[in-house]
Parts: C-alpha cells; sequence; structure tokens
C-alpha cells in the first residue's frame, strides 16, 4: 500500500463512470486541481461528462478553486486501461448493480498498477461482496460521496474482508487531504451510516405518500422549513440534546423516552436500556465538548438564521 | 369561530407551559409584536420563562422585530384563568402526557371566552383523544411546532373528530399571519408528517448506537456533512428527483427501485407500485413546476455553498 505521509504526491486521478456521482467527483478532483482521466463504457460519455462539469463550475468557483485547476485538465480515455495510466487513486461510480461492480472492480483491479488504491463509490454494497473478483483486493475500499460530490463534504470509508487497514486508512487521509469529510467506520453495516438514516426517513415518506397521508410537497416542506433547517449546524443528536432544555439529552431520553413506543413511524424502535441512554447521553456530552447548552443554543440559532438566508438568496438566483 | 379574515386584529396572545417549547412561543409572539400572557404551574415559571426570552431575543433581534415589539409585553400570570383573559389565541405547550393534556385543554377551554381557538404543540397525540374532556371541543386543533419555535418556521395543523373544520382553518390563517409555514393535515395521522420522518431517522440512529454500529458523533456527522446540507433546501423527494441526472425522479425509481429491498435500515419499504412510482414522479414534476432540473441544480448548489459558510461562521461566534 501507498504511505499515507505521501497523499499530497498524488497528482493524476482516475474516475470510472459518467453518471452524476462520476461526474460530480471528476468535478471535485479538477476543482481541487487534479488531472483527471475518465472512462465510461458509454458512447456519449466526454458529452455528458463535460455538461456535468460545466454544471458543477459555477458553485466550485465561487468556492475557489486550487491553484492551476482548469476544465482542461479532464481527460475522457477510450479504454479503462488508459484511464488508470499515471492515476494515484481510482474512484469507481458505476451503476448499482452487484454483478457489474464485481466484474467492473476486477478489471480496474487487473490494469491499475501496484499499490494504487481503488474506492468505490457504491451506495449500498459492502466491498467484501464487491471484491470477490479481483486479484488483488487488499486495495479496493468504498468510499461513498453524497450527491453533488462536489460540494457535500461527507465520504464513508469501509473495507471488505480482504481489504488492508492500511489501504482503508490510505483512502481516508486521501480524502481528507482533497478536502473531504471522512467517517470511517470498523464494520460493514448495509447502507453505511448517512444512508441509512437518509434511507429510513425516505422509506417513511413513501410509506405516506402511498398511503395518501401527505404529498410530495407537504413531505419536502415538513423538511425545508422543519427539521432541516437544523440538520446542517447540528445532526439528531444534538438536536435533541437541546430539545431537553437545560437537562439536555439526559432530560429528553428520560422525558420523550416512551414515545419511542408511540407509532410515530413504521420502524420500531430499539429498546431504550439504561446502558443505550447512558451511551446517547454521554456521546452528547462528549460532542459538545467545553460549549454548554446555551452555547449550542447560541450556534444553533444564528446558524438557522444565517441558513434561512442563504436559502432564500439562493432560491431567488 | 372567529372570522378568517379577521386574524389581524388579534393583539393578545395566551401560552400555557414554560418549557423549551412553550417559551419559544412566548418568544415568538413578543418579537411579532404581541402581548404575551403566560402561565405555568412551576413556581419557577417566570424566571424560566425570562431566561429562555433572553436566549432567543438576540437571534429575534436580528432578524428583525416586529414594531413595538418587547420583552415588557410578556405577564406571567398567577393562574389559568388570568392567562386567557383578553387572549385572542391560545398556545397549549404543556408536557407529553395524555392524561395532563385532556384535563388541561379541558380546563383552558372551561375558563377561554368562546370563539378563541386553542391550540397544543403536542408532538405526537391527536386532538381526537386529547379533546374528549372539553365541553366545546370544536375550537381545539392542534398546532405542532419545531423547536426553537421562535425559528423553524413549521406549523402543523390539524383537528380532530370534534373540531371545526373553521378552527382548523382559523389557525392555519392565524399561524400564517404570525409568519409561520403551514401544514394543513386532512387526516389525524400519529406523529402528524415531519416528526414521522424524523422519528424514523432517530429510530434508526438509536440502533446504529444500540448496536455499535456508529457513535453519537459519527451520527450528527453523518447528518451535517451529508444529506443535512441538502435538506434546507430541498427535501428528501427533490433532493432524489437531482439524484436522476437528466432523468429525474423516473431515473431514479427505476434506478434505484430495487434498493428498497436491501436492509439498508430497519424500516420496511412500501411496495414500489407503478401508482406509487408515478404518484412520487408527478409530485416532485409537480413541486419543480417551471424549475428545470439544471434550475434546481443550480439552486441547490448556490444554496449549499451559502450554508456551508452560514454554519461555519455560526460555528465561529
Amino acid at each position: 500500500m501507498p504511505d499515507v505521509s505521501a497523499v499530497d504526491t498524488i497528482d493524476t486521478v482516475a474516475c470510472v463512470g459518467a453518471g452524476v456521482i462520476g461526474g460530480g467527483w471528476v468535478a471535485h478532483f479538477l476543482a481541487r486541481g487534479y488531472r483527471v482521466r475518465a472512462w465510461d463504457p458509454a458512447p456519449d460519455a466526454a458529452a455528458k461528462l463535460t455538461r456535468l462539469v460545466d454544471a458543477a463550475w459555477p458553485a466550485l468557483t465561487s468556492l475557489g478553486l486550487a491553484d492551476g485547476a482548469s476544465r482542461d485538465h479532464l481527460t475522457v480515455t477510450a479504454t479503462l486501461a488508459e484511464a488508470v495510466e499515471g492515476a494515484g487513486f481510482v474512484q469507481e461510480s458505476a451503476p448499482e448493480d452487484l454483478a457489474l461492480k464485481q466484474k467492473l472492480l476486477a478489471d480496474i483491479d487487473a490494469v491499475t498498477p501496484a499499490g494504487v488504491v481503488v474506492a468505490s463509490s457504491t451506495s449500498g454494497y459492502g466491498m467484501t461482496e464487491m471484491q470477490v473478483a479481483a486479484k488483488t483486493p487488499e486495495r479496493l475500499v468504498v468510499g461513498h460521496p453524497f450527491n453533488p460530490p462536489y460540494l457535500i463534504p461527507l465520504v464513508e470509508v469501509v473495507g471488505g474482508k480482504l481489504t488492508s487497514p492500511q489501504a482503508v486508512e490510505w483512502a481516508g487521509a486521501f480524502y481528507r487531504h482533497v478536502g473531504k469529510t471522512v467517517i470511517t467506520m470498523a464494520d460493514e453495516v448495509p447502507g453505511f451510516i448517512a444512508n441509512r438514516l437518509q434511507e429510513a426517513l425516505w422509506r417513511e415518506a413513501l410509506h405516506m405518500v402511498a398511503n395518501g397521508e401527505a404529498t410530495v410537497e407537504q413531505i419536502d416542506t415538513a423538511i425545508t422549513d422543519g427539521p432541516g433547517l437544523r440538520w446542517p449546524v447540528q445532526g439528531p443528536m444534538l438536536t435533541f440534546h437541546l430539545a431537553g432544555g437545560e437537562g439536555g439529552m439526559a432530560h429528553m431520553l428520560d422525558h420523550f423516552g416512551p414515545s419511542l413506543k408511540s407509532p410515530w413511524t413504521r420502524l420500531d424502535a430499539p429498546e431504550l436500556t439504561k446502558k443505550l441512554r447512558d451511551a446517547v447521553v454521554e456521546g452528547c456530552e462528549e460532542e459538545a465538548g467545553e460549549r454548554t447548552i446555551a452555547d449550542l443554543v447560541a450556534e444553533r440559532d444564528r446558524a438557522i438564521i444565517a441558513i434561512q438566508e442563504a436559502v432564500g438568496s439562493a432560491r431567488r438566483g
């Protein structure tokens, strides 16, 4: 495996797949000053990638491009082997199809020089099930981004049973180096973390539409004008830490604990054991660090106001 | 019931309950220029309310207070009957305890002049089960806010079986008049809309902590640095409309539909029938209106960048 301390020596990245996610990665790496070599079997891949990068570029320009960053540093290649030539990292973003991913990762592995880490953007497959056909599966990791990958910082990194811990560590270090927020998971969990949370919400939303309990627009408004305004500043845990008032998460769980039995979603809750309660309370206190509840309230309030201004102004154009 | 066209004649509001939500409502109505009369049986209610309003006031001041708005327009009364004197609207925000709510709403109803609408902040009870002891249940509605009620616009409004449709309509008009985003639900659904969505996510998060699959801080980071950055600008539906690329929600459902069978959350998905698929696709198209996918992408990108700046600056203080 390559040396973690050398993540800053990479100057070329290969992106496989020209869909929304693949194109988003291309835009991200270009904006960070990398040379990007991209390949996709579709005949119109180059045109599609150009459109995707063009759509992303105004946002990336306003964020500030890295020195020397240029859309001209994209090379769309005719073959997979050409794409990985000279690349210090490979990001695969093919459609979600297990057999396709297994074969593609084996193909990438076969043509990519030893010691180069290959990450898959898969939104739900585990690397253990995807790496089965590869000859050097130890350098294959999941690097799961969020749409659009050129703006949303989160990347979830996790290896499969045959992945070397060094590859996971290297991928995490490289993604951080290119400006990402990395969550490294110790174990494979289907859907990783953020997608599991998002998927629970999404499925509940689909049930509500299917049952005529809410319209598509009511669901979106319920989030954009409701809890969605809190989530960029404080996740679900700190949000409820503040819902507990001066008593924090401990008061919240002791007061609202019984509502976990309520049919407020189709998802059954876990038993709120003392162990779980304490883990959540201590986790909130740890995350809050030196910030008191009053500090967190002030921070949240400033952020929500600024978020509303930001969204209003973005909508006006 | 009072006349919907006269919502702007109200100058005094009664708030019952001095917790985080009750105090947040007090702050909201004060900032909008109302005289607020508040009551809570706790002996330290006045001190608690003062602290809550003081914590909210900087945010409300920076947002801009209504003409004549003042913290001095709060009167904490010794009895419930005094609180509702002269009030044109009553907001109840007592602890979530069904028996307590039933009795309190009956008590409020008994002392509040006829024709004044009374709303409950309950986060999950239906008005049908809460209004059983009231003599004039037709003016009782749910008006469910989100914490903090002085900043998050959403209020979910729904009546019980004995509630008059005019009371529901009046409450929606009044909340809109005081600056809220209102979702009026035709039927009672446990947890309403936003809480069902939020609760599904929350339960999945608790399962992950209980199973050691994620830490409290990883869950918060997964949201704040991931999908949470999209949700203030586009809810779950429009978010996935854009995940489908140029094909929109139709492509998204046709491509990712099978992943509804994946164990990505403990919540089972509904059957993705053609009817449900079409309802979601058409709902997205309706919500998008004249905005093309490219317009929505540009709007989202501008908003995400501004949201990140807003959150970063709020965290720095």
